[in-house]
């Protein structure tokens, strides 16, 4: 391998995760994962009866300080039911980042509405605040107290700050700013289960928020996600949409609206039990993991480690290098020669705008998205790569 | 208690079940669940990853003959999948019976389409195919190749005939229904694992048909649903949207349409591979069952316990009694006393026109429907109760 930058990245990356190949990210199963699988069986609770539900949603609950929580069946499906209920629907628009997992923009779809994009920051990968509000100032107008654009007609009705591989977005800005236009604030804490901004936990800053719980998330279900809200009235509405909006009653078979069929299993949400109980030690060895990069990457002048913003402590879910102004054009080479030795690497996401679905959706300027969506490289992430 | 009918309901009842409170309908676990949920945890792959799903798709094509099985999250998700790939869309009508679970009304919803519910049959519970040919004559008009509804202006896309307590419908009339008037058809088997007609397994009728493992089906995966076609294309495209669209590649995100999160994860799988190979002693316990109810409920001439349709054999999902003319003032004292005395009794759906969000929706004259919703009532259903 001659010294290119792909071959000084992969010795770094070695130096790291050793000479095997490495999976981008693994679950760790150390705990009662399957005892409480096995409870799910010998009590015959696998579906919606069963005590895991409940204490899951407790857990929740006590990681991250929010006031109710709702397990459902997939992030995606938590995005959903949080747009429906922050009133997102037929014909509105929602500020969504360019850069974030495809779920994101789909859910607003499924709503009836159509996604706007908008540029992120370097610092964060995050929405970009201040570029948001010369955004917003220029092609929005206030109407009746909605924020109404003034080249579709559409009135904008949330805004959901998405958090990069577990980092903060810049939750100050993003926040103050919605206020000001009245627009609610849905955020996507899929990655962020473990992350707090001054010292909160992510997914409690809006009205409504989501974690995901994914595979290949910092804790998993097996699939799953969960409703984050201060307001009981919400929480008790997604509850009921998420359980086909069936009307309590001892036999009768009533359903008050459209309903969805979302709830998590019990074993889904027992699995989450044992997962959740790990926690504080995942987020210990992937942060500690950034650490072993950082020492790393340090001989590599071309390559700046992803570290938390400011105010931020992260769950550092996913690692992520980016490549400085100059060397981008080694994007591929560095995708292709870490793959092929079994290392998986992955590019961010393709900026949502350049999707087909999404082509002809309303945005700002995304010069930043485009250029990070050419430069940032996730690193295999598991935690156990990070024990001390 | 005094000899009324109800009474006599509760004593036909516990001569079956026995003294002890009985649910509608547990599950099952008597089989490899444990030994399979554990590799599950043994080798990480409780998500995307593992064998698991494959082979479950692979068991429920031995089992119903189906060309091509796509396991997903729920029996609700692969409606949606399978009204989105026969072609239901924004302002389409779907032929819906009156008398189903909601999710099949609901997933219409979801494809931007409007349900239009028609009439039942005493004799399957399904819909009545006679009624639904003179409906059709009476109310639309062929233009170019398709169906319109006269009073509405929209196009019929689909008929889904549902498979209530896993009774086939009549497929014989319904499916040359659909080919006279062209008509997809999209068949609800949510509930008719196991059930047969003309030797044939439901589902496999249509140019889709679906199946739940929903907590309280004759399987269980905790939640799951599996879309069947005999069309390669339709599979492949449901495989594909089920999961976000996304294109293959070794590195990419690219997604090349809107996408859905939808499919099953491996440890929920890991269940139905159990629980599947149990199917051919869960059929003949239910029909057990049945044979007891129906020793039982000889002597209560009022009521006449739901038998399987000619040309079927059915998986006996769900015991039902009818209550006849003259007794049905009866139905909400059997239910309650029923469940009060820990009998968990269960009427059959408030037909679906009833329901104040589809109350508006284009429909035939339902009286049967209306009769039935007031005179079915499903008996405690668990197949142990069948051992013989």
């Amino acid at each position: 391998m001659t010294d290119c930058l792909a071959a000084r990245v992969i010795r770094a990356i070695r130096s790291v995760v050793g000479p095997e190949s490495s999976p981008l990210h693994e679950p760790v199963f150390a705990g009662n994962e399957w005892q409480y699988l096995k409870e799910c069986i010998d009590t015959g609770n696998v579906a919606s009866q069963g005590r895991f539900l409940e204490i899951f949603e407790d857990q929740i609950r006590a990681v991250t300080g929010a006031g109710h929580v709702v397990a459902v069946a997939s992030g995606t499906a938590a995005l959903h039911i949080a747009l429906k209920l922050a009133d997102v629907g037929e014909g509105d628009e929602v500020l969504v980042p360019a850069l974030t997992f495809v779920a994101t923009a789909n859910a607003v779809t499924y709503c009836g509405a159509v996604p706007h994009f908008v540029e992120c920051e370097d610092r964060t990968l995050g929405i970009d605040a201040e570029l948001l509000k010369y955004h917003l100032v220029n092609n929005t107008e206030m109407r009746d107290g909605r924020c109404i654009n003034r080249h579709t007609g559409r009135v904008i009705k949330a805004l959901v700050p998405v958090h990069v591989f577990g980092h903060p977005a810049d939750l100050d800005g993003l926040c103050d700013l919605a206020r000001d236009f009245c627009i609610s604030v849905v955020e996507d804490a899929a990655e962020g289960l473990g992350s707090l901004f001054r010292g909160r936990h992510l997914g409690t800053f809006g009205l409504v928020g989501v974690l995901s719980f994914n595979g290949n998330k910092i804790i998993t279900t097996g699939n799953g996600g969960a409703i984050l809200t201060d307001c009981a009235t919400i929480a008790d509405q997604a509850r009921h949409i998420a359980t086909t909006a069936k009307v309590a009653h001892r036999w009768e078979y009533k359903h008050d609206q459209i309903g969805y069929n979302y709830r998590l299993p019990n074993m889904n949400a027992a699995l989450g039990c044992a997962q959740i109980e790990q926690l504080p030690e995942l987020v210990k060895a992937k942060r500690n993991l950034y650490g072993k990069y950082l020492a790393a990457f340090q001989q590599v002048d071309e390559v700046e480690l992803l570290a938390e913003p400011s105010k931020a402590k992260s769950n550092y879910w996913l690692q992520a290098i980016r490549l400085r102004n100059g060397s981008t054009k080694d994007f591929n080479k560095i995708l292709e020669v870490g793959n092929d030795l079994g290392y998986q690497l992955r590019p961010i996401w393709t900026p949502l705008h350049q999707l087909i679905a999404f082509s002809e959706c309303p945005r700002a300027s995304l010069s930043t998205a485009e250029n990070l969506g050419q430069s940032i490289i996730n690193l295999p992430s598991t935690p156990h790569l990070g024990s001390i």
